[in-house]
């Protein structure tokens, strides 16, 4: 699927499209509509349930997307947050840089300076693709959005580029209230900012994102979490060394010099993936950044990667940071508080692992992935706890009885789960809906349901989204069939 | 409680606090904490299947906070979302004008014009009132916050005002995606944004807010919900007309002129207050606004009061409004769109009927209703499903074969509930802890749960929040009988 199969589907099943949409919409900004939203939702309290509360150290916090500018100046955003700008000098379009040069073949660090644009376009004499002038010079370009508050706009201050800055800024009273002990996980579900210079790729270069984030506060001569039940799962990982695909174990990884909590990571990471979403291996890599390419305050940086065909490639998903002390050292700096923290002892800074993730970009990875257009069906082959509807329950003919005791199955199983109810149309075009949006099950009631002489009187049909076949199931055992269908197992 | 008590409470209990507080905060931003982030979740949570999921015909969606300039244009906003403000030509502190003049005991409508405070001012004689100095001139100040997007930063846009946009801006997509059928309801949480003059009273007027709103589009000639079973209840209202509390029962108001489908409506938000979150009958009314006080698009606008001590009173934490086709009539002049409904026969702008509520306003309105502090304890008396947490298991003993027990019981309801572990300090202190942010359970595993000889064997003790009576529960029953307090009894 390319990108814009991928947009129409999204568009016509109601999952998102562009915000304001009726004004002609705006770049990098999307809606989410009532499917999307629900999908949406799963991914989160998947994440929530799975990186978090399984964890008895790890708590969901909050914060604001606003934020006074001091903090932002403090953690190098003010300063660095910026990808390189260059413009044509004849039809004035604006290029972020290191995408036009790797539109045209050339590629770049991330890290690449504006002399370094400028000298890879001299050096290749690029020209403007789009009416083929000359370029302009290069200039860095604060990605944050400004905003000014206050009675007389003059609290200058920004929108959040990251989720991970609130819980930075929360730390050490969150490390205090819950009794000063590490390691100590905050995680923020919400949305950061940024003004990309060209958005595009679908929901992948977006200037307002949803980002799931855990940082892991530690201490690095303690924090040994049990490697024990991940030692023998080979991962897909190119480390910077190589630069090759290998398959390597935790054992292999760790032998190989990374630290046993940064592989730990790696470990549930690449079982979320593959076990829980159910991304096929050969889909699913780390990518290690390192040199230029690596942020200058990560110590050790992993992108986490997925194959999506309508991307063209492997792509960014998420990432895995060992950022060291930089962060509590810049705030520590910045607010003049004291961020120690104290054990056995010592007095230290508390180190951060950073567990990232774009929920838009997953999103859409998941439907790049899961969903095929083959032999006249369309389906949306997500795990069922994933998909948007968990059922639906269809009335197959239009009798008083079928839709009196449909609409009783509907309201007693929509107290436990997300039920479509669907009486319209032929019972294949209905079908046919709830495959195309994900939907595990579609439950027909029947004349013989509601027939008391009927063999499969209190039955319904059962039918499969992914293998199409048919059970005939009891209706008190309803709640229980769907149920297990819905157990996520994590381990 | 005043606000700076309900402030301490929140802080040391890990609530909620002003955001970027190590760098001095930022008026009228609070980032929530990881108990108050779980306390919003349910907040959330609970509104969203009492006021959305029930109803086949309502949708929850999302979208940007990021706008462009035309839809708030064409809503009226960039001309209207004004406050009055009014500087101190001394001091140069900022006001807003009507809070400036109500502090000072001068009311005023909220429709009143900067000519009208100026007079308010001139012939009241009013000073600053922190310096004493003279008063300047009144002027309209917008309150939304300007962003500017874009690779040269000349796309202007907003911070969006309210969720509500979104809702309207998605209408005529979701109406055509939803097979063209009224009554459609489209949810919305999420964040709004204001630049308030003065932001103050805690979690009340803020700059960045939270909003669960729903828009009803619905067809004023056919949309009527059953009210036969809301007739009986009295509600508390004062009616713009007589301007006192009355108790009115859903028959009284109809037969005062207002629609039934707005009474309905008042009579699930009036269940939602006393009976889901149990606010007390005296402490919860709607307030009627009309003449300037109500907005200009509005036909019937009420106000959700709850009274609030650390307010000082009765104030809104919601508001029901009869929109009429305003936002629709609106958006589809400004982006040249028909968004006409169709329905026997008739072409028809639909009208929106709005419920929104301050997520962060009803928080703190929960905790200063449900806190409490007398005889030594503080306990936060929510209703068990409110709760930040269900329940919190506490090993009596420091004993290998309790903490083994305990562990095992966390890990079993950690799956189902959201459970705190407690192995340190006096079982006293625990249980103290636990009131202070509302747990109703406290499950204590000891000796006799452990002792295959004690008749106790396999039990726990189960203390009550509120009553601090304690039950012997089989291990084995304790999953059902947290679930039973769980259930949330909507009808």
């Amino acid at each position: 699927m390319n990108i814009e199969d991928l947009l129409g589907y999204a568009r016509r099943t109601g999952m998102f499209w562009p915000a304001a949409e009726i004004y002609g919409g705006s770049a990098g900004l999307y809606d989410y509509g009532h499917i999307g939203a629900m999908l949406k939702r799963r991914f989160e309290n998947l994440w929530l349930s799975y990186f978090v509360e399984r964890n008895q150290n790890y708590f969901l916090i909050d914060g604001t997307t606003l934020f006074p500018e001091k903090p932002l100046v403090a953690s190098g955003h003010a300063e660095r947050f910026n990808d390189v700008l260059i413009a044509c000098k004849k039809c004035k379009t604006y290029y972020r840089a290191d995408v036009l040069l790797s539109d045209l073949g050339v590629h770049l660090n991330e890290g690449a300076t504006p002399v370094e644009v400028d000298a890879a376009v001299s050096a290749n004499d690029l020209k403007c693709p789009k009416c083929g002038g000359p370029l302009g010079e290069a200039k860095p370009f604060n990605m944050m959005i400004d905003v000014a508050l206050g009675p007389d706009r003059s609290d200058h201050g920004y929108l959040r580029p990251e989720t991970a800055q609130s819980a930075y800024l929360n730390f050490y009273r969150e490390y205090n209230l819950l009794r000063q002990k590490l390691p100590l996980g905050l995680a923020i579900i919400g949305r950061a900012y940024r003004n990309e210079i060209s958005p595009r790729q679908g929901l992948y270069r977006l200037r307002e994102l949803i980002q799931a984030e855990l940082q892991i506060f530690f201490d690095e001569l303690t924090f040994k979490p049990d490697l024990s039940s991940y030692t023998d799962s080979g991962m897909s990982v190119v480390p910077y060394e190589t630069g090759k695909l290998e398959s390597l174990t935790p054992d292999d990884l760790v032998s190989r010099g990374y630290p046993a909590f940064y592989v730990y990571h790696m470990a549930i990471i690449d079982r979320f993936y593959r076990n829980v979403l159910g991304v096929p291996d050969s889909k699913f890599r780390f990518l290690e950044k390192g040199g230029e390419d690596k942020a200058f305050y990560n110590r050790i940086h992993m992108d986490i990667e997925i194959n999506v065909e309508s991307w063209g490639g492997f792509k960014e998903v998420g990432g895995l940071h060992y950022r060291g002390d930089y962060d509590l050292t810049s705030h520590s700096k910045g607010s003049n508080k004291s961020m120690l923290a104290k054990s056995n002892g010592r007095e230290f800074m508390p180190h951060v692992l950073e567990l990232s993730f774009g929920v838009d970009r997953n999103l859409w990875a998941q439907l790049d992935l899961f969903f095929t257009n083959a032999d006249g069906r369309q389906v949306l082959s997500l795990k069922p706890y994933m998909a948007p509807y968990s059922a639906a329950v269809l009335p197959l003919q239009n009798d008083n009885s079928i839709n009196g005791t449909s609409r009783d199955l509907f309201l007693q199983l929509s107290r436990k789960f997300r039920i479509f109810y669907d009486s319209s149309g032929s019972i294949g075009k209905r079908y046919a809906r709830m495959d195309e949006i994900g939907t595990p099950y579609c439950i027909t009631v029947d004349y013989e349901t509601v027939d008391s002489n009927s063999k499969n009187f209190q039955t319904v049909t059962v039918r499969k989204r992914d293998s199409r076949e048919q059970d005939r199931v009891k209706l008190s055992e309803l709640e229980n069939y769907l149920q297990a269908s819905l157990v996520i197992e994590f381990d």
